[in-house]
């Protein structure tokens, strides 16, 4: 019986670790428990800007269960997070409305919440600074007396001349586009278990998307060596960027342990996960862009603040990811671009599948259907003119070995009907408009070298019965790695898929990795996977290679066989030279290794340089239609073609489009977190508006499969790419039926409403 | 400043895991808490032999908070076991009095427990057969009768000719010795949590101590793919060779779990570890053994009989190692032995340290007193005229490479004062006689080569901070190998110990190994890691010379740091070579592994060949005082002289041989299972009578460092070598008190009074 070669690449498999969630066996930090677990609580601030005059905690002490209670003045309030602007705790004073006054370790959640309760604050209320203008007038008080100022980081980017480019335009536009507050809103909310053993080693139950870095930076944070922090990550509930930064709530939890010598975990209720986890910052962008007469691109002009809020987390390196798109989202040969982080009283921002990306796309893609516009030119033919080809090179330093954006342009448009619906707006309801419109994005699709190291190992074992267990340094946050990592291992192997466990989650097991940022899992630990597994292969058609007296290069393993390659004729069972290798006088066992670093290069002073390894494009259409009686927004379709090199697990990136979409039609027409004088109105789902199923049009999804060279089997990542120009798209549909301007998001019916009835 | 070369080989060092144990912080499986967690109990019989006519577990089923009731009706009832003649639950008949018949899964133990009380069990009695003698009576009932036989294994072994070594002998003697019921008293009773995923994968969080072989034959117990199991060790409360099988609670709780599609937890109490756990088989032994009138031992013929009870545990393999003294125990050139395991109602017997070579040591010992006294040779110098020397290979086929049993002898003769103390055994007291004896001991000290590979894995990684996970195959069991395996590391690697963890849990992620049994862990274990490490340290040390542009070999690693190795110069921090390595373009991290199979083959079918890639030895020497109005015999000083090769942590081998010796003078003096008609008398520790800490005498400890050449540093083991000789010796010096025979264990004061006083 001949045994064809099967291969998994490219096909539509589900989620490994699907089964455990839906079963409800998956265990969340929610589902935590540890023996001797105690449970701890977060006394928040209630004022937006103000000095601490006394905390009393007496009460909450003498609160039967109540094992102890912290306050700023009980730790080593080290500051942390990227602005070194936070403390764990505040003692003199709050600057936004999730400021961590005290904290409690008690028997019972309900407990620690009810000592929380009995704290006693004093405040004298200081003005406070509500918009990044405010912050940026002359004298205004400065928020960290210490900075200096209320800018803690301005990015400045030049490619080019703009002058020049804008001398040799033939129109020039320009716009300010205003970007709300929204955030993650992942199901599962923040959380952590910290444990202390008896030498003084702290291990973490974390739901962090980049465990390494997290042990590193935690152990500064709490006073413990970056060596002794183990960090075991439970199954995580929606990551999108907003585990990447380390949050008061976390140190806190540690300190806690610490005191009472038990395990702490400190888990937050939705009302605190809406008021007291990050946010995707507003930003305010002025662009403006010319262009020749025929459509080509002469320069970009950019200015944009971000609201940082009252502290400073890693969102404040979104311009680094802005300026790619501003410098290199279609050809542009004159750049410039000035971004302000400002410090305000508001909930503080943090980063956000895409990085920025959204908001930086939103501004360059409305602004070219300006251009079009002003042009008269389609606006499909005002991207093919400037959508780049393989083999470029940007300038900002960006080499295209791959670059799909004119196929993803010109599929979109096949595919949704893009002509013949961009000639008419009318429908055969009077209020009611008709309207199509398209975004491109680029993103990075391999990594990006932001540390010194970009790299993931690998360990893969292969066990007598043919188990394979790939220890791998990346996380499994949702975003389905896990089943590609053992699509790889499997593909390598010539073994069923669930032949392959993936351990992906404890820093003390696992090799080093930077964690799930920048797309990059796919392609960086699926490398080093396909790398340690081919190195298995090696060893296996090695052996078999001696016992079966065949050369190796004449051998296969298909459905843990080893068979002839050129027919697939079955020779013997894989496990058999398993079992031959650890059963022979010289005994092995199959353990490899392999640490993959991608080719890509650090950024330059002037932020120049090939960051990525490999990077995706892609293009989306809405079609909308608009209710000029309600102002309320439907979209009919999205169409979205992307891409993402080779396509590994189908049906997972069919997934990540979906979820991106629905993330980023939310992000166009109804998510907002509503905050007013620093405060959060909308803290539940009842108020902030998520996309819900019933609203979620059509999809037709498509895949342009460049082949990266670099990528495993040729894929490049794909994780955040589908969130970052459906808002622009959808604007520009919006735009196409009813004419207005749409500066501002989200596309509510009220905001619609007052746009095209000129209030 | 220069930097000394320092070792932590030889020195004391405390045992990495105790703080955890002794602060209440490590989790055993009475600590474990699971997410949706049941708690399981079991029924068991009330009869030693009986049909089992009905089972009613309505009213159980029908307690608030049971969530499952099994009887044997409900599972698929797979046979296992070392004979294939358990069950995990009994449908038709019972055997012995830890018999299973239902088991119940609940929300709590205390439910489960009362749901136990409810089931009815209607029996028909059958006679009962409750001790060896009755069991091979022509006639007697089977107590299986699927074997066809009461004698499920039979060992038959030969060296030489006994008629030829009997015509030789001066003298000839022969006794008949009768070792009783003990058991382990692990201080953490038995217990498993079973859970499986939603895949179907199963996890057992367990305290065996051979988890790769436990998940093999689990999975063919409980109809799981052995691929799908993976076991979790808790930490184990003392292992002692009890957590070698798989006893029928342990597929009892996969059971449930399946039915009630949640983890189980099913623990013992101490009654229930009394009854239900297993025990050193009570034999008897009839030995004659002759000498020439020099002393020089002609020959041994054994004949023994193990109480195997109702069902066959590994402990029906002790034979095995019991021959091994019997042949090789000294010099001896002709040797027949027959062994025979025999079923009886009584509780089934397991593995225990020493497994076997107690009761055989104990019998060849006694002998070895016998005929000294017989030919008026002091016990040493008989024994010194026939001890083996470092390269002779014994009538078995064991290859001596190292032999301290010489200096074992003389050594423990000029510490205890043996020779003047011989001489009289009048006290001031004329109801008080002292006594000295001694006995020696034989056992593998560098595996045992029962599988057809006896070796273990190790994955080692360096982290950025020069941390080092070790991941091993073998088991921690409270033997200390973990702190024996970090301090090999951090010899090889030049790091504080602290810098290094072991992890050695999980069958997922640990390579294989054969787990802790015939004192194998430092030998082997502790070469697999050894060669892991230099493998890391050659990778360190190319590193750096590729980096100071100096010779490899001219470099070594001390306290972290690079120095050179004539002086001890530092150089460079170790770390910045790691994050050399892992930071450079072509980035590497520090990831080994090495497999370690040890040099030793498996017997043939006549039971000869080198087992074991090195052996121990030891003497003991016992000086007693005995009361003869009370009988109670007080040991006044123990001195034990061990051959271990080269001692690793002498805190930890001082340990293992303090252990042993209580567990030895417990079953010299004390302990013994009281089983009556087939049931427990005794079950808890009031009416079990351990050693504790007062009655212990003053230990003199020394080690013979023969320096074994495969042992890592020249070690052998030492786990069950310091319990095996101890009981011998007691009783030797016992005899030499009070001149009685003594033929039976404990030395209760009622049996050396009978004894004593000819009653």
């Amino acid at each position: 019986m001949k045994i064809e070669k099967e291969s998994l690449i490219g096909r539509r498999v589900p989620k490994l670790d699907a089964p455990e969630r839906v079963t409800g066996r998956a265990v969340y930090i929610q589902d935590l428990v540890l023996p001797r677990m105690l449970h701890a609580a977060i006394l928040r601030t209630d004022r937006v800007h103000a000095r601490i005059l006394s905390i009393d905690t007496s009460r909450a002490e003498r609160l039967p269960g109540v094992k102890a209670v912290l306050t700023a003045k009980d730790i080593e309030n080290v500051p942390f997070g990227f602005g070194k602007d936070n403390t764990p705790l505040k003692g003199d004073r709050v600057r936004c409305i999730r400021d961590e006054i005290a904290a409690v370790a008690a028997d019972s959640e309900e407990t620690a919440r009810d000592a929380c309760g009995l704290i006693r604050v004093t405040y004298e209320d200081l003005p406070p600074i509500l918009t990044p203008a405010e912050a940026l007038r002359d004298g205004a008080p400065l928020i960290h007396e210490a900075k200096g100022t209320n800018v803690p980081f301005t990015y400045d980017y030049a490619q080019g001349d703009v002058a020049v480019g804008e001398g040799e335009s033939d129109i020039v536009v320009e716009e300010t586009y205003r970007l709300p507050f929204i955030t993650h809103c992942c199901l599962g909310t923040s959380g952590i278990a910290a444990s202390f053993d008896a030498r003084g080693d702290l291990t973490l139950f974390s739901v962090t998307q980049v465990p390494f870095l997290y042990a590193r930076d935690m152990a500064a944070i709490v006073g413990v060596a970056p060596e002794r922090v183990r960090v075991i990550q439970v199954t995580i509930g929606g990551g999108f960027g907003s585990k990447l930064d380390i949050y008061p709530y976390e140190p806190i939890a540690v300190h806690l342990a610490r005191k009472t010598g038990r395990p702490v975990k400190l888990v937050f209720d939705r009302h605190e996960e809406f008021v007291a986890s990050p946010t995707r910052q507003p930003t305010e962008i002025r662009i403006r862009a010319g262009a020749k007469r025929d459509g080509t691109f002469t320069f970009r002009d950019i200015d944009f603040v971000h609201d940082n809020g009252g502290y400073t987390s890693w969102g404040a390196t979104t311009p680094f990811v802005m300026m790619q798109s501003f410098s290199s989202l279609y050809r542009v040969p004159h750049v410039r671009m000035r971004g302000r982080v400002v410090y305000t009283n508001n909930p503080y921002s943090g980063s956000m599948r895409g990085y920025g990306n959204l908001q930086a796309t939103f501004a360059v893609e409305s602004a070219v259907d300006l251009l079009a516009g002003k042009l008269g030119l389609d606006p499909l033919e005002i991207r093919l003119r400037n959508a780049q080809e393989a083999g470029e090179t940007t300038g900002q330093g960006m080499v295209f070995r791959t670059c799909g954006l004119r196929e993803c342009l010109t599929t979109a448009a096949t595919r949704s009907g893009w002509r013949e619906k961009r000639r008419a707006t009318e429908t055969d309801r009077p209020h009611v408009r008709r309207g199509i419109g398209m975004a491109s994005m680029l993103h990075v699709g391999g990594g990006a070298k932001i540390y010194r190291s970009d790299g993931c190992g690998t360990i893969l074992t292969v066990d007598d019965f043919c188990r394979v267990t790939v220890l791998t340094g990346s996380s499994e946050i949702g975003q389905g790695s896990e089943t590609v990592l053992a699509m790889i291992a499997a593909e390598e192997l010539g073994l069923p898929l669930d032949a392959i466990t993936v351990v992906n989650n404890d820093t003390r097991i696992t090799p080093w990795d930077v964690g799930v940022h920048a797309s990059r899992t796919t392609f960086i630990a699926g490398n080093s996977v396909r790398l340690a597994a081919r190195k298995a292969r090696e060893k296996l058609l090695f052996a078999a290679s001696a016992r079966l007296k065949v050369p190796a290069e004449e051998l296969d393993i298909r459905r843990a066989t080893i068979v002839r390659a050129a027919d697939g004729e079955p020779l013997e069972e894989l496990g058999k030279v398993i079992r031959g290798l650890h059963f022979a006088k010289r005994s092995e066992v199959v353990v490899t290794e392999h640490y993959y670093e991608p080719p890509s290069v650090m950024q330059d002073r002037a932020f120049k340089g090939d960051v990525s390894a490999s990077y995706a494009f892609g293009t989306q259409v809405a079609e909308v239609e608009v209710d000029l009686g309600t102002g309320v927004v439907k979209v009919l379709r999205m169409t979205a073609v992307h891409d993402i090199g080779r396509v590994l697990n189908r049906l997972g990136a069919e997934g990540q489009v979906e979820g991106g979409l629905v993330m980023g039609l939310g992000y166009a027409l109804c998510e907002e977190l509503l905050v007013d004088g620093g405060r959060v109105l909308n803290p539940s789902f009842r108020d902030y508006k998520l996309m819900t199923a019933p609203e979620v049009p059509p999809f037709d999804v498509t895949f342009v499969e460049t082949l990266d060279p670099e990528g495993p089997y040729g894929a490049k990542g794909i994780g955040e790419a589908p969130a970052i120009c459906t808002a622009a798209a959808v604007a520009n549909a919006v735009r196409h039926a009813t004419g207005g301007r749409f500066t501002a998001l989200p596309l509510t019916p009220e905001r619609v409403h007052r746009e095209t009835h000129g209030r």
